[in-house]
């Protein structure tokens, strides 16, 4: 053991300091955390000018960052860190619905919404009826389930973006099943919108040569006694950015239809089951 | 290549993201960067709870940081990650004086003394008289050296901290060697001092069982024509955190003597010689 810090010996000096009374689990954390910053280091052999560069970019990040806007959550999400830590806790039997990222925008406490009725306040935008089932991996309806979902408007806004402009709950709403574990309610067919890029993320991207744009989705949080819980999205598959999402939110299996049926009720209609799985904790 | 994102992958398909007109520095730099994190997250099985609570720690860091204080540079430092960058950038043959980090506190346009001159303007503190030469690696002097010095105070805070307690430019000042290298002034002998300890990184540091103190030490910024800039201090031997230094600053050869002298016209004396190494680029 050396006495002072070196370039050789720089993990084990930092991690050697910290306390015998450590919570394990932090320590654990932080040991890997020293030696994978050290790794990074050294492996691009990070400049002073790029460490000051970073040191700035990160000050930037958390201080344009607000009740309404999460710019730390953003640069974790363009850089893929997100969606892996959302992969790495959802791990789904094949057939059960998988997870994506909740986003910055849910909003607790949406108005329960009787099956059938609309989600759309301001009437604007292609309408779009939602229909499905939930059940659990044999096939059987789950009754009682939660579903809270929540999309932007036509203009690729969420209501809580526009407090002076969408009616409260624009876009919002919470639907129960019954015991046949259907559901279905209006809606707008979504539309793809940028994340917030006048910020540090913002311009990273445009640096990056890459776009801010979300291809269309709809957001779904669905719960049921004894399953786990579910967070996904629906995305609408003939987006332009359907490929190129700039949280890697998409999964090829929540590709969902969406198909033009003009039927004079509404315009589109997208079916879609959520497939849940039991709680093992229950 | 897969089109979507998924646990195995995810590096590949953040990284592929990137345009071909990238600046190619930043893209090895961030191709590297993904591939750490991911590394990082995979290697602790980072929970959602935990991811949660890094968002909410980093944010905070950049938002209590300001002008006069820099909590992302103190985070960086207590992980060790400011000395590694120093070290990688500032390797040095035996014989020269090594680099230390500059720290938060240098400030520029502090006045030029003359030699033998005292940077102790409250005169508080044990005096010091500090001595040494600026010479190359073979030993010959080096004229017109300027030798930018700082120190803390008697209460351990710099006169930046104190704007409103301590008279401007107290413990700072410039001195420039003459044809004979030799450098000579007052000081006082400097005392550890907690780094900003009230936010995030001091909370993270008591989680990890450590003190948020740094030994006594002495600012050094030499500069020469023709020889590379050396940024260090010079460090108190017997302080009780000699070899607990939260920032990781200490190194072997850079604790100095402190002799007590009391030969009437101070209490302590410090000799050092700065060691400096030609600028390959001039």
């Amino acid at each position: 053991m050396t006495r002072f810090f070196n370039e050789e010996s720089s993990v084990e000096t930092v991690n050697e300091r910290m306390g015998d009374e450590v919570n394990p689990r932090l320590k654990a954390l932080m040991t890997s955390l020293v030696a994978h910053l050290r790794a990074f280091a050294k492996d691009v052999n990070l400049t002073q000018d790029e460490w000051d560069f970073a040191i700035d970019f990160l000050t930037k990040t958390g201080q344009i960052s607000s009740v309404e806007r999460q710019e730390v959550i953003l640069l974790s999400d363009v850089l893929g860190l997100s969606m892996l830590v959302d992969a790495m806790n959802n791990r789904r039997p094949v057939g059960a619905t998988e997870n994506t990222v909740l986003g910055p925008f849910h909003v607790e406490g949406a108005p329960i919404r009787k099956m059938g009725d609309t989600i759309s306040i301001d009437g604007k935008g292609e309408s779009c009826e939602y229909v499905g089932r939930v059940c659990d991996l044999q096939g059987n309806p789950v009754a009682g389930a939660r579903i809270d979902v929540w999309s932007d408007n036509a203009d690729g806004y969420y209501d809580v973006q526009q407090p002076q402009v969408q009616p409260k709950w624009n876009n919002r709403g919470i639907f129960v099943t019954e015991a046949d574990g259907k559901y279905n309610f209006l809606g707008i067919k979504p539309v793809s919108y940028p994340i917030p890029n006048d910020g540090p993320v913002g311009k990273m991207l445009a640096a990056l040569g890459r776009h801010p744009y979300r291809p269309a989705h709809m957001h779904y949080l669905v719960t049921a006694p004894a399953f786990q819980k579910l967070i996904t999205h629906t995305f609408v598959g003939d987006d332009r950015y359907i490929t190129s999402d700039a949280v890697f939110g998409v999964k090829d299996t929540l590709v969902a239809p969406f198909e033009r049926v003009n039927n004079g009720k509404t315009v589109w209609r997208s079916p879609f089951d959520f497939i849940l799985v039991p709680d093992e904790d229950e």
